[in-house]
Order: structure tokens, then sequence, then C-alpha cells
């Protein structure tokens, strides 16, 4: 690689500039973090599990297969299993455990817990993140895109933030550092994808819903998916960015395919003729329509001669949904098969998601990975493919670069630890939903439960679905798991519920046997 | 003053919050810098000279009156005579001389320098300034706002930018750490002040003017004039700062009172009965509304009791317009009278603007200063009223804090130079108009042309029309300001014109005689 190159300045309409003039530009990669929201590992027609599963049949994503064909498919990568942990992980290279915005945000002050009668739940960080000090229930941090600008990126988010409550300042990507803003607010959901409904936004005088996505005034009243208006809006960024003269991160962070499962028409059709019901041909509508976007911009590069770079990075936010019948027609839990449970879970379900990595020159086409990667991992990776030098943050970094995996082939297992802590009560439904903690080390996850101090442990590569507990047969694997993540917690400074009836805190993983 | 205080968490609404909690709050001031564009020294009922003249008869700004009954006049404070070099001065500390941005910018490594059968111009900073290497004709800087920002103020943008031209970094005020930007972008100018006009957007498809003002859809097609929509449009931006708990810059940058001269028409009609012409009528009826828009502000800030810790700046950016009779019907160069010439001179007319500053408990209501400062001032005071401290930059800071100005009630004259360099052609033809340096030291202020090596001394204090040169009479004030004009140049790395017929550089002022 050539990281510098010499670039004339020729034909300048400027009076009296010398021909000899030149500029040194160093071609630091474009870098694209294509985030959808809620994709379960399976909402898509590419099999992560190695062969094509029934869903990996139902769905169609022809550009996901494109890019996995272009670059390296991550089998085993994981995030949160709600929403505001993973983006936080993700611009603070923080576990969950140490920022502490262990549940979804939305308004100013105020948790989004569920009631329980048995626990309290702690002050979590309510109010996200900010890059300021003194305000509340926030963590103050040095954000990747505040690094990567400072760095010389021109930084462009499009889509969904979620970083910060409503009237906070995390609550607006311009406060950490993107350059240009489209459609981000406080929301993590959305109200309505369809152009026709002014994507949620009311008229008549009246409030509009707090999920209302913004920034879309220019086709409200237009048959279009906001899918297709941000993918439309986000070309509209680069094709300014390509004059300024500046490497790129555009954080493309689709709402979809989070609910409500409206129907992209443009290809809502082919699924009913297949044969899905309404309710499940319009999931499958939502998925490809993203994936369509992420042809278009694909599209975009090669047509600007930008493809090879330009790093791409495909990455979900956590597990698919599986625990409300309202929206889905499959049964309950069984969205994300063979992955048990969804959304909310600690089961594969809700933490594993889809990933793949295209990076000419520096990753090889078509190839993949069964070594395990966390979220926060994307913040010393996406420093080191940007080569930022800098990276004072105020925040420690758990994170630890994967450009290993992205540049070898090997396959040599990591064995480091993987953390999660969730003790908080998402409100639905489900297997391993609820206040839990857990650890990924080598092929043993162990799930511990707040509530009732019970203690699961899975082989993950043995048993994906989390069927057999294997606990009481490998009690020192138990306590060692338990050690270390006890350990960890304690060191993150994490929190924990309270028991109401005694006041008392539930024990850590390692202050209980089972 | 107390710099901080302990503010309760009262009554919020989160699950178990214990009512002890406090956050320790530094209560910094606020900012607003209301910066108007193309304002001349006169160009107010608010007599600078110390006795109302005829031009100060004619307006009527009551706001800026209050402002200055409330805080202190500046009678001599000075700014580049064209725009972008006063604007990247503001941002940068720097004096012009040294950031090269010596004319106005619009288009990409195009200048807009008229041409001249005598004169070669120089290869200025065509481009303006950015924060990203590389860029070609700019300058690499630290803003005054990006400092804002990284120190905690939330920072707002609102009106004319002009920092960088069309498709550079430059041109986007979010590049520079502005979090919010309301219609700023590369024009220095406009197309239109009228929302019937869509403020000179087209709508047929076809590409709108360069200077037509963005970011104001929402007021398209309306009777409302641009000063009123960004006045709006800021006071939204401060109801929204106010919930974010951060202290907040607002740089206030009217497109007003910039040609076209269009009519405001909530004031024009009592000028018309007032006896002016059609095109003074409107001239002034600008500059009423311009006046309305600091009211507004002002009540904004007392009616959400944050006017007593809230600094407001009041500026322009170079002297009124004087030497275009298509936009007024004064003599020419006579609308800045009893200063000689206008917009685009090195003479008084060109540099002096109106200025006030209110802080309350630290500026003395009420009170004047004679003392002088340049634009270049604003950067480290504005960062000291912030108390900044990390002031770490990329650029050689010219200007010098007037702080001291500000808090004291002293008269005691300032001693140092004050600089400027334009070795450029703007165009316009009038007194002083066309490339020059120049130094103001004490009473004396010493003019070079650098085309015919000319040199005027006036004594400012005495003949502030600088009618009567008396550089033969003070030969040696003359080789002593040369001195100093020619040292402070060169060691800023200035440019210069050549001589087309030679292709020999002009020489500095102390290489000529006179």
């Amino acid at each position: 690689m050539n990281p510098k190159k010499l670039i004339p300045l020729a034909l300048l309409p400027f009076t009296g500039l010398s021909a000899q003039n030149e500029v040194n530009i160093i071609t630091r990669p474009n870098i694209i973090l294509f985030m959808v929201d809620d994709m379960g590992w399976q909402d898509t027609s590419l099999p992560f599990t190695g062969t094509k599963t029934q869903l990996n049949e139902r769905y169609h994503t022809p550009n996901m297969e494109k890019l996995a064909t272009e670059g390296k498919m991550f089998t085993q990568a994981y995030a949160s299993a709600v929403s505001s942990p993973t983006r936080v992980s993700l611009m603070t290279g923080m576990n969950a455990a140490r920022h502490r915005v262990t549940n979804w945000t939305l308004q100013k002050n105020s948790s989004t817990d569920s009631k329980s009668d048995v626990l309290q739940f702690p002050e979590w960080n309510v109010n996200g993140i900010c890059q300021v000090p003194d305000v509340p229930f926030t963590y103050e941090v040095t954000s990747l895109t505040q690094l990567l600008k400072n760095s010389g990126y021109h930084t462009i988010h499009c889509g969904k933030a979620h970083w910060g409550a409503i009237d906070t300042p995390g609550e607006n990507p311009h406060h950490f550092g993107f350059e240009v803003n489209i459609a981000g607010h406080a929301g993590g959901g959305l109200s309505s994808y369809l152009g026709e409904q002014n994507f949620g936004n009311r008229t008549d005088g009246k409030p509009s819903p707090l999920q209302a996505i913004p920034g879309l005034e220019d086709y409200w009243g237009e048959d279009i998916f906001a899918t297709e208006a941000l993918t439309q809006e986000a070309i509209k960024a680069l094709d300014k960015a390509k004059k300024l003269g500046q490497p790129f991160y555009l954080y493309m962070s689709h709402y979809a395919i989070h609910i409500p499962v409206d129907r992209d028409m443009r290809f809502y059709q082919k699924y009913i003729d297949a044969g899905l019901s309404e309710k499940e041909a319009g999931y499958a509508s939502l998925i490809e329509g993203m994936d369509k976007s992420l042809g278009d911009l694909m599209n975009w590069l090669h047509e600007n001669e930008m493809a090879n770079n330009t790093a791409i990075i495909f990455m979900s936010d956590n597990g698919g949904l599986s625990s409300e019948s309202g929206w889905r027609d499959l049964p309950l839990h069984t969205h994300n098969a063979p992955l048990n449970s969804g959304k909310g879970s600690a089961y594969e379900g809700g933490v594993r998601v889809p990933m793949i990595v295209k990076w000419p020159g520096r990753v090889k086409p078509d190839t993949k990975t069964d070594n395990y990667l966390i979220i926060e991992d994307f913040f010393p990776t996406i420093l080191d493919i940007a080569q930022v030098k800098d990276r004072a943050t105020k925040q420690l970094v758990d994170g630890v670069s994967f450009m290993p995996m992205l540049e070898n082939d090997s396959t040599e297992p990591t064995n480091r630890n993987l953390y999660w802590n969730f003790p908080n009560l998402w409100g639905n439904q489900g297997p391993g939903i609820g206040p839990t903690c857990s650890v990924r080390s080598g092929n043993w996850k162990l799930i511990y439960y707040y509530e009732t101090q019970k203690k699961e442990l899975f082989n993950i590569a043995h048993d994906i679905g989390e069927e057999k507990d294997l606990s009481h047969q490998n009690p020192d694997i138990v306590q060692k798991l338990s050690q270390d993540l006890g350990k960890f917690l304690r060191q993150a400074d994490a929190l924990r519920p309270t028991f109401k009836a005694t006041g008392k805190l539930c024990p850590w993983p390692d202050e209980t046997s089972f």
C-alpha cells in the first residue's frame, strides 16, 4: 500500500497559478458503516450458519451476498441485546457495563425499565452519552466520530442515532462531531416508514410522536419508503463529500428493519406470491428494501471510482425481534432459529448479529471467520482503518481492534472473554429476557440471572440454540466464569438491581454458587 | 463572581432517584455575537461620534441604543474592508496578512480579484480556511467555535458564514464545530431577502443562484423578510439550547444589511413619510429590521431569565457600501460621513465599524471607550469570556484580548499598532479602494498603495475624515510606520502584488521612500 500520492492541481481557473503546484494527499480509505436496526442473524439470504436455513431461503438480500463475495463474513459478531447499549459501545469503545447506558433511551431523566415487584433497577444513564460535562445521567465521552473528524475525515450521519435522550446534548449527532446529520435524533424507533404518512409527522399543529423521523420533509406526501429516502439523501451527501477532498466516514444507520412492519411495496408482492402471510411478506420487504440501499451505495462507489478505496462494514445492533406476535406470524422466539429467542435476550438470538466487511486490498474476498468479536471492538478497529493517531479519550476503552481478523486468514480462535451486563427489565417476555449478565469464553457461555441467581452454561460450538444447560456437569467452569464475570463487572463499576424486600443489592455472579 | 453553584435535580420522574443527587454546574456565560453585514459606522441612530450626525437622525435603531445604555460602546472598533478577511480573522485570531484570505471567497480555486493592466495579484487563499489538511488554497486552522464546542459550549450558527469556497470543507459551519447551522454556506451575499421569492432559490428545477440563502425552506412563499426568518429560527435554537444544560454561543450573523436593498415593509413606509427616497427608505428599513432582531434576542434572554448571564457583542464586518450608485441615492462615498469612503477602502469608512458590548456584572452600563481594537482581537476575548482553558491552535494568533477594555473604566489609550493588508483589487472605485497595506499607531495612520508606492499619513484624532495627508510634514513618522508595517508584513509572510511589466514584486512600504 502506498499511503501517499501526489495529485497535480491542473487546469485551475485561478489566475497566475503555477502549473507546478502539487498537493500532498494522504489516501486514507473512506469508510461506510452500514448499520441495520433490529436485524436478526437469519434475516438474510446469506447463510451465516454455513448452509442455507429455511429463513435464508425465505429472504432475498442479493447485495449482502455480493458484499460477502467481495469481503469477509463474521459468523460470531456480537452486539448488546437492545439498541442504545450497542450504539453507545460503538461510539465509545466501552462495554455497556462501564458506560451504564444499559437500556434504551428516549425521554430526559426517565427510565424505560419496566416495573418489577421483586427488583428495584439501578440508576443507569437514562440520558445516554454526551461530550460535555455536568449533564445528569450521562457518561461524558470522546466519540468515535469526533476523533475521525479531528483527524480529517468528513463525517456523515444518516438515519438512526439513539445516543441521548430528548433535550440532552447527546440527542444531536452534530454534538458528536458529525458534520452532516440526516434524520438522526433521540428516537430509536420510528412512527412510520411511509412518505405518504410524512414518516409519522403530524401537520395539524399537534405534536408529532416522539419517534417520528425528522429531516425528511422533502419527501412528505410522496410514495416513498423511509429506507429509500434515507439512501437518496445519503447519496446526495456522498456527492458533496466527493468534492471536499477529504476521506469520508458514512454512518448509514437505517431505521429499518425496526417495527412497525410497514410494507415496502417495491418488494412486497413477490413474498405474497411466494406464499408468505401479509405480516411476513411485509417483514421480508423491509429486509429487501434495506438490502437495496446497500446495493445503491455500492453502485455509487463503483460509479465514482471509489470502491477500491472504501471499507464497507455491515452490522446490526441487536438480534431480531421475536417476542411480539402483533407484527409477525412466525411462532414466538423462533425468528432467529437456529438461535434461541431474540432482541432483548441474553441468548444468541438477542446478541449474535450478521456482519460482513469488504475492504479491497486488505480483506481477502469471499472469506469467512468464526472468531468472535463484540460491538465495542468497532471503535479501535475503525480508528485503525482510518489511521487515526490521536486517540485521546475521556473514557476507558474496552474494545480490542479486530484488524488481525480482517487481514489474516488464520482461523486460530481468540481466547479473550466477552461480557454483557443488562441489570434492567426490558419489558417483553421470552427465553433469556430479563436482568442478566453473561460471559462468552471460548466455546463456553455463562448466563447469570440477577433475580434468581440461576446460572446457565452452554457450549456454543455444540449447542448454538442454547438448549442444554451444562452448568451442573461443569461446576469448575461455572466457578471460573462466574469469577471472571464478577471481576470484570466490579472493575467496570457495573450496575446491578436491588431486592425490594430487603433493600440489598443482588449478589454478583461469583458471590453465589448457583 | 461565583463560578460554580449547585443545582438540585428535584422532582425527576426517574424511579428510585435519590433526592440528594446534585449536579455541579459551571456557570459560564452565554455569548451572543451579533454580527451585521456591511453595516457602516453611521448606519444607526446611536451616535458613535459623540453627537448625533445627520445619518444618526435618519436611522432608527432603538435596540442598539438600549444595548449601549446597558453596556459599553466601542468608538474605534476595526474590521477588514471586505467580508471574508474579517470573518476569517474572527474565527482564527489571525491578522489577514497572515491567513491570506485577503479578498472575498465564493467559488473553488477561483479568485474574485478584478483584473489590472499593471499588477498581477498574488495567490491568496481563495478557498478560505478549513480544519483539515491538504485542501488547496486554504489555511488550516483551529477555529474559535471548535474551541468553544470542545470546552462545553453549545454552538449555534445563524445566517451568513463565508469562511470557505463552494465544495471545500470550509463552506459548512458544521466543519468548524458549530453544532447547529441555520442558513450558513459559502455565500457572502444574498440573492433576495424576500420569502415571497424563496430567498432567491429557484423552484423550476434550474440551478439557484450561488448566493441564494439555504435552509429557510419553511418560509418559502411567505410574506417574511430573511432577517425575521433567521431571527425566528435563532430563537427556536435558543429554546432548544435552554434545555441542554450547557452555556451557548450564538453567532447571529445577519445577511442584512448587504445589498440587494430589498424593502423590509414592516418599516419602509415610515422612512418614505420622513421624506427619504425609495432606495434610501429601503436601506433604512433593512437597518431597522436588523435592529428589531437584536431586540427580539434581548427580549428572549429577558423572558428566559438569561439576560444577566449572557454577554452580547454587537459588531459589523466592514464599512457601509458607498461605491455603488445603483442601490443608494446619497452621493457616492458619503454614506459613512464623517468617515471617508466605505466598504473596500483602507480609509476609516471601510474599516471602522459600530461595536457595543453588554455583559452584566462585568461591563459597566452606559459607558464608552475610544480605545481601538481590531477584529482578530475577538478570538482571544471571546475565549476569555467563555473561560476556555485549552486553546491549542494550529495557527499563530495575532489578536490581543480586549478584556481590560471591557472591565476597566480607564481611558488610557493603547499604544499597539494595528495592521491591514489588502494586496487585491476589489473592483469598485473610490477613495482608498485598491491594493494597499496600512497601519494604525496611536493617533497616526499610514496607508501605502502598492501600485504607486504612494504613502498617506493621517492624524485620526484630528482628521477623522482623512482629508489632510500629513506625510510630507512628518517624514520621521512615515519612516517609522513604514518600518513597522514592513516588518510586520514580512514576519506574517504576507502577500503582495507583482508588476506585470517587470515581473517584480511591489516593494514593501519600508523599501521605498514615498
